[in-house]
């Protein structure tokens, strides 16, 4: 817990700094500072919780993404994760290794930016552990949360047949989106309470292997139709430089969209399309379930997808 | 969570390695391999969750302790925690950062170690993060669990008055206990369920320094007595070494002994010294809180105890 950080400032400074920062929260009875906190959840309400990782050098450079950013983005991260189970997210623990080198500069922007999505989004944060060492910059932050209204929607309820739907714009979030998105808490509440969920995963490792893995814990397989496929900007950008890849490939393959794609019946799913229910962010039907394999369809035409979104033409 | 894992070894091939290690258990209805977990508790017990992470080069050296040891460690402090508030462990989530060089070999030993130790107290592994970089061994556990029958033991809740025991015996872990130490789990709830808990904690930086903690977080002091601190052999082997420390000193200060200190009423700390209800690990009163200061009394003499462990002698 957070009383176990290294030295690199004062450490019981930073444990009471984080302290300060932190504000009581209901349903937390014992928060930062001692073996560990002390929650109460919403009775009858089953718990949701999430981890990852982000590592400097692997999941962000420092000194392009600066402290705050990826402070922000392991706690944004998580959030997406929570969304993807239609879970509300309630509260984090925020473990990190500094680099010893200006270890409590880099702890205090990292912490805010971790403070202020977790704030935006009602999580308080209950404990961690801060440590700092001779490698590069580690956070690691999870979160848990409850199940809303219909309980927590998997990646393995989704059937030959379902529309596949996806939230926003794909590809080309390396100029930006990949740190500042934000998560699609408040949106999956809304289609969970309007639509019946099949299966949901947010977008991380790329469209065509995200929707893989939604095919393998489903054992079905998806059509996903090329010209349905809502591009962004930043993807039709990068194609337009000489990296070989069409926007088509970069909304396929990218990842770190971080938006969700969710599985309905054909009702539901024309029902979403029709009444746009999402203020903002356009809801788009790209596809749907069948019975086996991993399909683009172009032109009428269907070819092998890999999960790495690269495009095999059959012969 | 697990399915974001970076690749090392076939990210996939491990997950599912993961999950085909990773038994179904009561009260986990979604496990590894989705974007959260999803748990239900107890019907009206509240939840206790604590995260600890291990760093190379800082908190192990990976070739003298081998990577089965690292994580059943990461496993046993966490453990050691939950111990501290007397709570009963349920599940936990698991990240890893994996040198690239035998990212895989290291992968598989180390969650052998947490694995092992997991099942032994009936720890569910629910889910993690596993990615590779180019740094040092990194792990990450957060452990959740459910308070046991009077409810969590905070670190603030001790009394000028109250006695002050331990478990065993403390000083010199380095030798060894610090990597194969048996986390005071059952041992606590036995205390728990005997005598009124009103603070406890593991000894994990020292017992000076913990017990400072406690009357940090409690608002009051503690005397330890010199003679009554109960030292292990390993710590009279180190003062027979010339580092120039005495036993007592190793005692006080060595830290991750993972013992149990504890505060109670003088008659239930009578109570457990007279009627030794553990077997196998003694009790010991070792001394008593007070309005303030940290003291150290030795033949009859009160000296201020630095929370380091060092004894400064008053003129």
């Amino acid at each position: 817990m957070v009383s176990r950080a290294n030295n690199f400032m004062g450490e019981f400074e930073f444990i009471d700094w984080i302290r300060s920062q932190t504000p009581k929260s209901p349903g937390v009875f014992i928060g930062p500072g001692d073996d560990a906190a002390f929650l109460k959840m919403t009775p009858g309400k089953g718990c949701l919780i999430t981890t990852d990782m982000l590592l400097e050098g692997s999941c962000f450079i420092l000194k392009d993404a600066g402290p705050y950013r990826v402070g922000r983005k392991a706690m944004a991260v998580n959030l997406s994760d929570m969304a993807a189970m239609a879970g509300k997210p309630t509260s984090a623990l925020v473990s990190v290794a500094l680099p010893r080198k200006e270890g409590g500069k880099i702890a205090k922007d990292l912490f805010q930016g971790v403070k202020d999505l977790a704030e935006e989004f009602g999580v308080a944060i209950v404990g961690g552990d801060t440590n700092s060492w001779q490698g590069p910059l580690c956070i690691s932050i999870t979160l848990l949360g409850e199940e809303t209204g219909k309980g927590p929607v998997p990646r393995s309820g989704a059937k030959p047949g379902d529309w596949i739907l996806v939230t926003g714009v794909l590809g080309g979030s390396i100029l930006g989106k990949h740190l500042d998105f934000r998560p699609r808490v408040h949106e999956a509440f809304e289609i969970h309470r309007l639509v019946d969920l099949h299966a949901m995963i947010d977008i991380s490792d790329g469209l065509a292997a995200d929707i893989n893995h939604i095919c393998e814990e489903s054992h079905c397989g998806a059509v996903l139709r090329g010209e349905q496929v809502p591009i962004s900007p930043e993807a039709k950008k990068l194609a337009e430089s000489t990296d070989g890849k069409s926007a088509l490939d970069h909304a396929l393959s990218d990842g770190e969209d971080f938006e969700l794609a969710f599985m309905v019946t054909p009702a539901e799913g024309l029902s979403l399309i029709e009444t746009q229910p999402i203020p903002g962010i356009r809801l788009t039907h790209i596809g749907e379930c069948v019975n086996e394999g991993l399909w683009l369809e172009l032109k009428g035409v269907r070819s092998i997808l890999k999960p790495s979104g690269y495009v095999h033409e059959l012969d």
